[in-house]
């Protein structure tokens, strides 16, 4: 697929996965709600239930920025299967106006998060490449 | 969800995502068919297109063994959402037998093998823990 329908299919994706490695090398894998902004992707970490789980990824991307983010459409008729890969560098948004900004594109895009705005951190996935197939 | 409905949830799935670790130690994400015999996870390398991309993942998990599949569950209800991840180590089958034993089981979940044998690789994911939510 050309570039611009991927990019159209990632604005769409209402569910991507995200994979991060953990400190011990093991990957960490785990669905997702995000917004494509430019060249970032952003997606915020449930604040309930506040586990040990939400709080992975952080610490995973801390020690190893390395991500990817994964679109995919599957079917039982497989003529119709696509998937895009979005390589990244990840980081917890730190800048307050950049985290503004982002919850209110994902606010933008989920209206979710209008009634239960995401109290916690939010990731920013710094696109470094993107794979397509078919 | 209890074991009982983690199980089942994955066994009817029919699709998951799988993450495995680059030898540089970037994660590497793919959606795949797969089936759950006991233990272990199978899925097939499709043979088309024969693309570095699809011998990615084996060359992966011959440098590093670690793997994680996720199966979910995403609508925009948000309070239906359900995810579920095994955690294992990843092998290219070797054995004929399991081989075949797992091309078998696969087809009898995907009838699309049944038209079209995977020719290539068969990958098996060996389960060590699962987590799920919520």
């Amino acid at each position: 697929m050309d570039d611009a329908l991927a990019q159209a299919r990632v604005e769409a994706a209402r569910v991507a996965r995200l994979a991060t490695v953990t400190p011990e090398g093991r990957p960490h894998l785990v669905p997702c709600c995000f917004v494509l902004a430019g060249a970032t992707v952003y997606s915020a970490v449930d604040g309930k239930p506040k586990t040990t789980l939400a709080l992975r990824r952080l610490a995973n991307v801390a020690a190893n920025p390395h991500a990817a983010l994964l679109v995919d459409h599957y079917d039982d008729d497989w003529s119709t299967l696509w998937w895009i890969r979005v390589d990244g560098t990840a980081r917890v948004v730190a800048d307050p106006s950049e985290r503004e900004s982002a919850i209110a594109r994902l606010t933008a895009k989920y209206p979710q998060y209008a009634r239960t705005p995401p109290p916690g951190a939010v990731l920013a996935l710094d696109v470094t490449g993107w794979r397509s197939w078919p």
